[in-house]
């Protein structure tokens, strides 16, 4: 049997849903996948760091009330979590990046990503700042350390996108993507619609925990942004940073737009697009628009997210699915590593 | 550079759209995709048989106007289409087989798949027949001469579901999907919507080139069962047959129907679907449906087809995109000599 041992980089919703995951599913993935997984090390700013080469019982960390520096108390642990010690000689095969999103340069994750991918490590995350602002660089260490860099959480959580359209779409001319990629902005456009102003809709989706106590980055498409210069990079072969793509978001739109819009049949989404012109230029940007009704993404509603791609040879393919959530961005964790599994092991049975 | 020859047996609408395609887009293909494709056979009832292993030109096979039996005029042809001797003995490395679809026991295209198989090449395939009515035996037969069987575009043409539910969902615990999976009928409902009765709404498609001479199989849902087979056994390991699947289309739909649906915000689709129940048996049907108009398939209109993939860890992942065509059903065709070329050339290359 094929065990894959990963170090856990944060230990917040995302890689403690993965490990509520693991404890949960490990046996079912044994036979479903072929693989089976063991945590080797955690660690987390607030509770320190363990390592353990035989293994850490997911169990017991996802029911232990840890408190600050907690981790101590574990055999092999420790009160300060040594990001770069742990990433770089904990005995893990994958490592699982999954601490904050930084906007602006990334760090500390692309470190972690780096220092991971210089040891021989395979890294995973659903951190959209090393994939955002530094994915070229980190995808050259990862080929020439001969391990993976796979980033599906970065956009759109579990549902398959940045792959899907790599692998499954391959050869079809993609030339452009719009989509609905935040959503808090679109829940809050939801329930202006059924007449709360812009301010109510905030304080709403901040009560049931879909927006932050500052929703800046969700309502400016501050989000949205570094979505789309992951996928305007990885699907279109672009090299866009978050300066390249101009940027507006749905705190100007008052009740009178939508409720104009709702006259003409049409709908505002905040929407995050890019274009390949006449001239192989990467056009992207992020702004509401007015949608028809009949439009494919019209009816993406609530904290959905979608993504229409477009190609020479299809036309528009859409992927609707979940955006966000703790279990449906640990899932595509678990999608990185059954990619890595795909490629690493399928090529040794190839070879024997 | 790697190349695959290639031999077309059916030489219709979408072998000769994937000829057009290898004659426009080969180059494209040799940067994008790293292979080229080289055609090395054609075999049709109507047109006759032609092999050579140089290659025959696909810009002159799709611009010439062949009679009946026309293959004999060129160098290696002949008026006769001998499948079983052109698969077993072209130097074709993948047979692409797009004969009709018999939805009975599958012939010819069954034999045509297991003569490619046994002679060591592998098959790719849009034909529903072989797919929904002998996919465990031909798998096996693939397994057992170390080829691939694949078959993308006998579901929702070249939109990426099959390998898409299999590969990108993997471990998500699917249970279970519903769909729109044929334009026809969703076309005929969408004009019975616009207040035109059944028989009008059915020469219309007809008239527009979507319903056939004898549209039962499209609106009786006979054509949504196949598929509906087709993704049971292959996303959720069921073993169905298609007198598995209870079937009723939607021609006792009356305009009193749709517009009694229309006043409650309602809208009647054809819906495939399949669900494991407690038991583990996988329940399927093909049947009208009243869907509220914020259900996710409400909106997917005209030709268009979607299908709703459910899951444990994500909920709803749904796939929207063309359901038929010649050039989307053509790409089809490549999705799964890239699906090959993947397995069998990362292979080697690591095996290097």
């Amino acid at each position: 049997m094929v065990q894959y041992n990963i170090a856990l980089i944060g230990f917040g919703g995302v890689n403690r849903a993965f490990a509520e995951l693991v404890a949960e599913r490990n046996n079912r993935w044994r036979t479903e996948l072929g693989f089976q997984l063991n945590i080797v090390a955690v660690t987390d700013l607030n509770l320190g760091s363990v390592v353990s080469a035989n293994g850490i019982d997911a169990r017991m960390l996802i029911e232990t009330r840890f408190e600050r520096g907690g981790f101590a108390k574990l055999s092999g642990g420790s009160a300060e979590a040594d990001n770069e010690q742990v990433i770089r000689q904990a005995p893990a095969d994958i490592v699982a990046e999954a601490t904050f999103t930084n906007p602006y340069d990334g760090e500390p994750a692309v470190s972690h990503c780096r220092w991971a991918l210089e040891s021989g490590r395979h890294v995973i995350t659903t951190n959209k700042g090393p994939v955002a602002l530094a994915a070229a660089d980190l995808k050259a260490l990862a080929r020439r350390n001969h391990v993976s860099f796979e980033y599906e959480g970065a956009v759109m959580s579990g549902t398959p996108v940045i792959r899907m359209a790599k692998t499954m779409l391959a050869g079809s001319g993609l030339n452009g993507f719009e989509g609905i990629l935040n959503g808090t902005s679109n829940f809050v456009l939801g329930r202006m619609e059924s007449g709360l102003g812009f301010s109510e809709a905030i304080g709403e989706a901040q009560a049931l925990g879909y927006a932050e106590a500052d929703p800046t980055a969700d309502v400016e498409g501050h989000d949205v942004r570094l979505k789309v210069v992951i996928l305007a990079n990885e699907l279109l072969g672009a090299t866009l940073t978050p300066g390249d793509v101009s940027c507006r978001g749905i705190s100007s739109l008052t009740v009178g737009d939508i409720e104009s819009a709702a006259k003409e049949r049409c709908r505002w989404k905040l929407i995050g697009s890019a274009i390949r012109g006449e001239d192989g230029r990467i056009e992207a940007s992020v702004a509401p628009r007015r949608l028809a009704l009949d439009h494919p993404l019209a009816g993406v509603g609530g904290a959905i997210n979608a993504v229409s791609i477009n190609t020479d040879l299809l036309g528009a393919v859409t992927v609707t699915g979940p955006g966000a959530g703790r279990v449906e961005t640990a899932y595509a964790l678990l999608s990185d590593i059954v990619a890595i599994h795909r490629a690493v092991h399928v090529n040794k049975e190839a070879a024997e």
